[in-house]
């Protein structure tokens, strides 16, 4: 069996961490870093280090990984494209925007090769010093297409992720992946950067900080990562972001209200103010219940099996339609069936 | 050295752990529960289960500690009241606001006798089942008094805490300290739940709980808790969850408004607003410092430390301002002088 040679660029925490897993997976796997700091303790572990883009090209690999930052993109993706042989070449990326970079690769005329990938992966920590191909461990991937986007290009990236890195992944469109990890990131990170400027703005922050346990110590870890790269998260994604934002501080502002009523001893709660707060405190349920259902040992193991059958045309709406419904793509079984897990919210 | 006896009223997450956490420091732990469900295995803990409150008040405890929900709160202590040897016993509770149990604890008239607490532990499960003495591990506590609090009454439980538990305390009057839990804990339990339901709301639900990772699971963790509970401790600090939503609200949308100039490709961000995210991102610096630093190995033996001289009048100013600057009583070395460790944010 031939090995599939994948190329990274960038060795920081996730395309060092993803290198170091796909060597352990048996790949053969190149790399290039804008300075080759990591290259020595990279090339004991297996991975093969070049000294330029070109020379990394040169290998021909199956799929091309960009792990760099977002904002050396357009640069990288300006040097690469007379060194791709894009006919061998499926090019992909890590980023955790998609829309943007998609844009950026038609701009410069790649997009033929071109199929997004997003790894839900990660910590507060950066570079390759922090690398551990354990991040990946049970991860799940989002793949973005577009109506565009050749089949086999998928799957170069698709069989990387469930054969290689031992994945599940998703397929999405650019637009709802953006929407999504607005929410369930982007616009998380601007809540704990603001929770920790209203703790320094209080004058009785050293109390405060005293008395912060556990839910203070988890809701703002991610205000402690690298402001600047948050803030660039947040700019790329800047009206999923806004949205969210609003519709948070409207929720906030709404539960305001209502203890408004209840701290004024002189007003009771209204019938109304009582049935906002039990909204208020019933509307995540569903959530609550799948995270009780997901931690029971063995989760996956009881998630309903899947088999979708993938058509020729339009292939992109019924994978992300599955997606909608909750099915994570866990293997293929052949060349246009896929085995997912149920795993959804409600 | 005789045994303290110390006497714990609700054997839940909370008065379990701290329960079995005395135990294994020596003392004599007496306990009474609503239900007697927890009497075999805390019996084997080497907890002496009392089937009344009357049994309970009648081993003179030093110390009883309050560990019931807080809308038991009134009833016990009317129970309690008659059986009290107040002279003897200094009731205490873990509850986490303060200024309402004074008020409650005031109007059955036991409020000579006691003193509040707070210990910042806990996590998102409940009940005797999941107690557990190390939950306190490396806690601090909250005193509160207020300017009636008998120095002697105060040192019961601070000795409890600091001879005993192992762990660190502070001195707050009751105001200061509903206000730091309503911004350290109470204001984030909604947030968090804020989020959960602004998931469940998602068209995109499935898949934004399939991209989520870290950032999400650490800030919505504690929205997986018991809603009512949740509820009861966010409207028992109504007035300061409000004022602090507000003010998160004013930041989210002032963080919106900006990203809104940046997303409206149109219009370039003004200068105002580029110095608006720059403070946003820049603000929470200092809190940012304290953790990396606290983060270190043996942090707490690199604090500088501290002698406190309590003086008798107005002993509870000095131990207030003590705790603003950040100060973490650590031991007493006589009757009036504490030994404190300088653990400040800024």
């Amino acid at each position: 069996m031939v090995k599939p040679r994948i190329a990274i660029v960038g060795l920081g925490l996730i395309g060092g961490s993803l290198a170091r897993r796909l060597v352990n997976a048996g790949c053969e796997v190149t790399a290039w870093n804008h300075n080759d700091r990591p290259y020595a303790t990279a090339e004991a572990d297996g991975i093969i280090c070049k000294p330029t883009l070109a020379a990394l090209a040169e290998t021909k690999p199956n799929v091309l990984v960009l792990c760099n930052p977002l904002k050396a993109m357009p640069e990288i993706l300006g040097a690469l494209k007379p060194l791709i042989d894009t006919e061998t070449t499926t090019l992909t990326d890590v980023g955790s925007v998609k829309g943007m970079v998609r844009d950026q690769v038609k701009a410069i005329g790649l997009d033929g090769c071109y199929v997004g990938a997003h790894p839900m992966a990660g910590n507060e920590l950066s570079g390759w010093e922090a690398s551990d191909p354990t991040l990946y461990d049970d991860a799940l991937w989002a793949i973005t297409v577009d109506e565009h986007t050749e089949y086999r290009r998928f799957r170069a990236v698709a069989d990387m992720i469930v054969n290689r890195c031992g994945n599940r992944l998703i397929v999405l469109d650019d637009a709802t992946h953006d929407r999504c990890a607005a929410l369930i990131s982007h616009m998380p990170h601007v809540i704990a950067t603001a929770m920790i400027n209203e703790l320094v703005a209080n004058p009785n922050r050293n109390i405060a900080a005293a008395l912060a346990a556990g839910s203070w110590r988890d809701m703002t870890r991610v205000a402690l990562t690298d402001p600047n790269r948050t803030r660039a998260m947040v700019e790329e994604d800047a009206a999923n972001v806004e949205t969210l934002l609003r519709n948070m501080a409207n929720r906030l502002t709404l539960v305001a209200n209502v203890l408004h009523d209840m701290a004024d001893t002189g007003v009771r709660p209204t019938e109304g103010d009582v049935k906002q707060m039990d909204r208020f405190f019933a509307q995540g349920q569903p959530f609550r219940d799948y995270k009780a259902a997901s931690r029971q040992p063995e989760y996956a193991e009881h998630c309903a099996t899947v088999e979708l059958s993938i058509p020729e045309n339009d292939w992109q709406r019924t994978l992300l339609e599955s997606a909608r419904r909750g099915e994570h793509i866990v293997r293929f079984d052949g060349e246009r069936t896929a085995i997912a897990q149920a795993r959804s919210v409600v």
